[in-house]
């Protein structure tokens, strides 16, 4: 799907909402929509009923407002919008052209637009406006960008097939006694040496009783002569995030972590076998979180099953208890059950994986068996 | 200044600004105020004028409401502070827990509250407190943050040397032919073993033609024989933010390119002598500006000349033209003016300083003189 298809689509969200223009701020979703990936920027749509009666091939008109430090990145990557350089906040001479383009209701973004934006906004235009310019919306673009167009499942597919080869590569390298530290390095080093422009996350290197903790981040801690090691990584490439977990261990395990693991690796793969199009999310959830329920593990099992990627690394739907959302074939979920035994050990396995009408393809294919290093 | 002393500044801060309570969701304000460094957090402080009649010494009571994948994490850092491990959304619970501890008026900050989290957050309250509990306040954490307490000085200290031995180290590296990207990635990686929890910013390495985008990120393009190089870029250590800038010439400089470099240099230093407490932030970027002015080159400067930063890499106050607020001893800020001449080349020198009564010290002192490699 093309920008101006994507355009189209959010126009057409908007119309449905009720206003006849979108001024976008989120930045993910400015990218989505033109193609400008600076980090200033308001993006004004036009979608106005009129608009409808055109051709169907013409054009949605679209204002990209930024800022002087974007002249040619801007002119260069958001063809077909038009750009301006606003000399004063770019939001603020959005608005300015929305009220001088006599929308009569533009919508916001009511999840990305704070309260002091809005007071902005509103103070951006004449006063008789003031009250009914500016309409709350849902996040219409971010419901869009749920399900991912064939561009975008290439590119989430290629950032994930990177992150699997720079696990098999860290397998190579890993030693007891080096730093979670050095493992970070080591795994971000090769990212960036194959194309990354960095991470999607920081980095979870989680060793020992350090793996107890869901969100460990790699420290200077030294790896165990026995015990787990959760590794936890994502890279983004063209803008597209990675995210998968594998838990190793080093040495000789003892039968309670090898039947902890098990048990996460069987919720897992529940987990994944409960995905299809149409299932409701937190039955994912239940799906993974009733085999840790039976193994009597489900008290450590402190967090939810999954969330969904793309340009950002956490997108709506999330996978987790009680949701009612269900899975379209395009969306893009992690599928990432843990166990966290304070003091002890932890244990988390997870897969990127493309939700399809049958079921779903695990676009992280790396090994998930046992391994002991 | 501890965490304490930084608790009970807020409260007196939030008293003065008419509310009894402060609720607190931007991260870095939840990190500076209690030190949990997750990513899912609502932090509340209690500061009801009947706290004042306290010993000075008793401590401010504060909660933060987090979720179970920070159980142990939150404990552990958040020294002083309850913690609530919410199941559900920890916005939702806080605000319930606000609603029984019988606060009157909540303040929230405007700039980080969205349009619905404000909706959510009355909703978790009863029906009559649902219009007067929560008040709007400006961002009170955010402008103690602005003056930096001796710990944190130190952590920028530190943070901004790494960045300079980094930038030693990679004067030794790099060589033409090489991509933008290697560069990236020796940098990152250096950096990473050395400590770093990751970069502060997405690493801008823009040669040849490229160094006239100001935000030129890393890519495959290759290091000319002849040209600039500009390599600007951050570390996170600690949480807290480096940022410097320098631009090196590979092979032999035409005489324009000399001319372009010496009238930024020569900007960059009016920049830093301009700085002292209690001047005008837009005085600074004048005393910048009006050397490239001067020069003829001010059209080519289309950015500002600087930001403030520590947990954050864009903190406030910025130094841009016609910005009225004073700098005050304690704030550390860049002084970073650049010119960008499409199609030709660009040239940005960026050091962090840190005010004082008097002037400023340099915290990033790495040569700015002319490098010819």
């Amino acid at each position: 799907m093309g920008l101006n298809a994507r355009k189209k689509r959010a126009a057409g969200a908007a119309r449905a909402a009720g206003v006849d223009a979108l001024l976008v701020t989120h930045l993910p979703d400015v990218r989505w929509l033109c193609g400008f990936t600076g980090s200033s920027a308001a993006l004004v749509l036009l979608c106005a009923a009129g608009h409808r009666a055109r051709p169907s091939r013409s054009p949605i008109r679209a204002v990209l407002f930024t800022d002087g430090r974007y002249i040619a990145q801007a002119n260069a990557e958001a063809v077909g919008t038009e750009v301006v350089i606003a000399t004063r906040p770019p939001l603020t001479e959005a608005c300015e052209w929305i009220a001088a383009a006599r929308v009569r209701r533009c919508g916001f973004d009511r999840t990305q637009t704070t309260v002091a934006a809005l007071a902005t906004m509103r103070k951006s235009v004449p006063g008789k406006l003031r009250r009914s310019l500016f309409v709350a919306v849902d996040p219409l673009v971010a419901r869009l960008r749920q399900v991912k167009d064939a561009e975008e499942i290439a590119s989430l597919r290629a950032a994930a097939a990177l992150g699997c080869r720079l696990f098999d590569r860290i397998l190579t390298f890993i030693q007891p006694g080096m730093t979670e530290m050095a493992v970070a390095a080591e795994l971000e080093h090769a990212a960036r040496l194959a194309g990354a422009e960095g991470m999607s996350f920081e980095t979870i290197i989680a060793s020992g009783q350090r793996s107890a903790l869901p969100h460990g981040h790699a420290t200077l801690a030294k790896l165990p002569r026995r015990g787990f090691v959760t590794l936890d990584f994502g890279v983004l490439l063209d803008g597209y995030c990675s995210d998968m977990t594998r838990t190793i261990h080093i040495g000789r395990a003892s039968a309670s972590e090898r039947n902890a693991y098990d048990a996460v690796l069987e919720a897992q793969e529940a987990g994944i076998a409960a995905i299809r199009a149409d299932v409701v999310t937190g039955d994912v959830d239940e799906a993974a979180r009733s085999v840790l329920r039976r193994a009597g593990l489900a008290d450590w099992f402190t967090h939810s099953t999954g969330h969904s990627l793309g340009l950002e690394i956490h997108e709506e739907p999330r996978l987790a208890a009680k949701r009612t959302e269900k899975l379209k074939a395009g969306m893009i979920v992690t599928i990432e059950p843990g166990i966290y035994m304070p003091g002890k050990f932890g244990v988390r396995i997870e897969d990127t994986v493309l939700v399809t009408r049958s079921g779903c393809e695990i676009l992280t294919p790396s090994p998930k068996a046992w391994i002991e290093l």
